[in-house]
């Protein structure tokens, strides 16, 4: 790995990080999915604890999920750590917005439910021949607001 | 393009959508508007059917709001989509923290306005002579807190 | 410097600044001083006239630092700047949540203390023999929610 490619990696694994929650928000759960390993194994920061193995039962629980709730998860402080040039690790913030789907109207938007969440992801990633994938997620949450 | 080529106008368009929101939270309008193509379109977040048409007029409009607020707008969850080499797509999320002008002192800079509000930006950029404009901009409030 | 060193700059900060927050919240005062230049000065927002000099005198500081609280630094807007091929700047906006060590459970993660800081962090960095590090970090509060 050349001190080129370092960069170049830490960019690309940043930008599946956005995109795992952009898609999450999206309930484009597919495309989410499509960001893991075949061998992912993912645990929501509620239950952070309960891994699920593999992608196709990662989707699985993201579609039995009740589809009954506007999200924004927010994103930041993205570090990844290149381990070498088909591995990486990574971590960053996220802040969860949520309202029922069914919110009452605001001025500009819906009324967001009173409490926010502040947690942790980290990640492992792994080179494969459809570029950067992540191989582990997990995360928990630190603050509720 | 080459795939070198990628990560760089995704950096450098990255770095024009937070500079638009510094810029806007500093007032200056003309730095802001220097991040437009001439004929760019612009729509706010808040009125977002509502496009102007072309760099002056939306320097006239930015000039035109009361300057009667302090703001920051948080922006996070950039993605930049590369269409070729000179055309490409992002979106990101913004929180928008506010407070009149003269807002009563806090023990740490003024009391921020209760509400906050979160929403989503959507850009179209094209490579210029002076580098990747925003061609397009517009987006819509998802959140009132 | 090559245009290509300048994105590569830009990025190598980048990291510093969300690396400064990131070990601050795990109280990692030793990892968090490798950040800055021997000779670095530092005053914190809710200080920011009050210049430290020298690593060894900002560790120190950091170390008296009472440690009675959980805190998350959400680190956006990060604009950098490039001087030349060892000197740069830098500005991003931090959202402080905070609670107290022995703050009460929530159903996850701790109940936040009610108020957030939105402030603002400005750098100057310099390429070192051991990469680019900070060499003067100031910044001050913009408002309390």
């Amino acid at each position: 790995m050349t001190e080129t490619e370092r960069p170049l990696i830490e960019q690309a694994c940043a930008r599946v990080v956005i995109q795992f929650s952009n898609f999450n928000d999206k309930r484009d759960y597919e495309a989410l999915c499509s960001l893991f390993t075949e061998d992912a194994s993912f645990a929501r920061p509620t239950d952070p604890d309960n891994y699920l193995n593999g992608r196709d039962n990662i989707l699985a629980a993201f579609r039995a999920r009740p589809n009954d709730r506007i999200t924004r998860h927010l994103i930041s402080n993205i570090v990844i750590d290149v381990v070498d040039g088909s591995h990486a690790k990574g971590t960053c913030y996220a802040t969860l917005f949520m309202a029922p789907a069914d919110a009452e109207p605001a001025m500009f938007g819906v009324k967001a439910s009173a409490s926010q969440l502040i947690g942790e992801f980290d990640m492992d990633f792994r080179l494969t021949r459809d570029g950067w994938k992540i191989a582990r997620q997990g995360g928990r949450i630190i603050f509720t607001t």
